[in-house]
């Protein structure tokens, strides 16, 4: 825990993401690394429920790959943006905005949105109606882009 | 589905991890970064669970952990072995051997076993109970280790 800044601390506990056996042993290059690889893999699955949406409708495929996503969306990711982790560490470059750290509040209520919404998607998807998964998908998709927008430089 | 190798299909198949949405649009150097991004996540998660069974544990952070590594499991990663990804590709290392591709048979046994374990871990996790977690968190060690000892390349 003292590894994090006070502020991002707070943050994430009210999130109900710090504990002690967070990020501690990690070094910022490797928790930039893990935090790359869970977004990427969510992208992973956002595609492919995309892809069922817009063609055969294959709705163990869609469960699966929601619940990747809320499993991935729960999981601490607020634990991988410690200190050091806001600007490129050796090779490991990053596109975080240094506003990320500034707002912490407003990052934890974005991130909030995110995991609701990503919780919202994979209970239609275990239900199998596609128009309801379509609807449950733009959410989660614009709660991605409302942290891109503000948070991530192109 | 016609990208995929026959052989490789019908293992894949048979694991249902098959579909028409599957790696379609992806070029074996984005299904190489996906699967590493997908080892990755899981490995983290792995290392929460463990510094939590080493260390005070929080039931809520190790459940979470172990949702993450089920759900990705079960998320359909034979798909990201498509023809082309058995090597590395531009800049992007690979470490399977080519014996995984020669020998789909017990690639989808020792995935199903994974599968398995990581199910049971997740069940385990959610009943909160340190023991039962220790021993099935061995278990997917285990079955980790059965496809890198045969088909990962140090």
């Amino acid at each position: 825990m003292k590894q994090l800044l006070a502020s991002t601390a707070a943050g994430l506990m009210a999130l109900g993401l710090a504990s002690s056996a967070l990020a501690a042993d990690l070094s910022p290059e490797e928790q930039i690394e893990i935090r790359q690889a869970g977004y990427e893999f969510m992208g992973w699955n956002m595609g492919k429920i995309k892809a069922n949406l817009e063609g055969n409708y294959n709705a163990a495929q869609v469960e699966s790959a929601a619940n990747a996503i809320a499993a991935i969306a729960n999981s601490g990711m607020g634990a991988l943006y410690g200190p050091g982790t806001d600007k490129a560490v050796g090779d490991m470059k990053t596109r975080v905005k240094p506003e990320f750290f500034e707002n912490m509040d407003d990052v934890k209520k974005i991130a909030g949105e995110f995991v609701e919404a990503a919780n919202a998607l994979a209970e239609v998807a275990a239900e199998g109606e596609a128009e309801a998964v379509k609807a449950a998908f733009a959410d989660v998709g614009a709660a991605c882009k409302a942290c891109h927008q503000k948070y991530r430089a192109n």
